[in-house]
């Protein structure tokens, strides 16, 4: 989950700040996401990515100010 | 960055209890981390990859409880 384009993200903007203040040059733009793993035991991924997906709107991401991606694997 | 295995993760168990609440059923284990997305001047990338393991190790992550993978690209 990442905030959409529009939205502030002054976690990002702190760690970018922190990087300049420790030397690191050549760093644009940081954003700060979460994500979160879930041991599912649904083996049919299309399956699977429709339970996450219901997860997700229903609990894990606030789409107001997130974004979210999906990946099912190993 | 992800909590080690052996570091007790709240924010997961959190969202584990709540998708049960919810009625969703089959979900396992479930582990909160978080993802910083960082442009770089650098373009090449093993300099590039030795850049951001510098700042994991002074800044972006604390070592004694996380880990973190580093992923270089587009």
């Amino acid at each position: 989950m990442t905030l959409k384009s529009g939205v502030l993200d002054p976690q990002g903007k702190a760690v970018r700040h922190a990087l300049g203040a420790l030397g690191v040059d050549g760093v644009g733009d940081v954003r700060q996401g979460k994500f979160i793993e879930i041991d599912l035991a649904e083996s049919d991924p299309e399956r699977a990515r429709e339970s996450v997906e219901d997860m997700c709107k229903r609990l894990l991401a606030n789409t107001v100010i997130e974004d979210y991606v999906i990946e099912i694997g190993g």
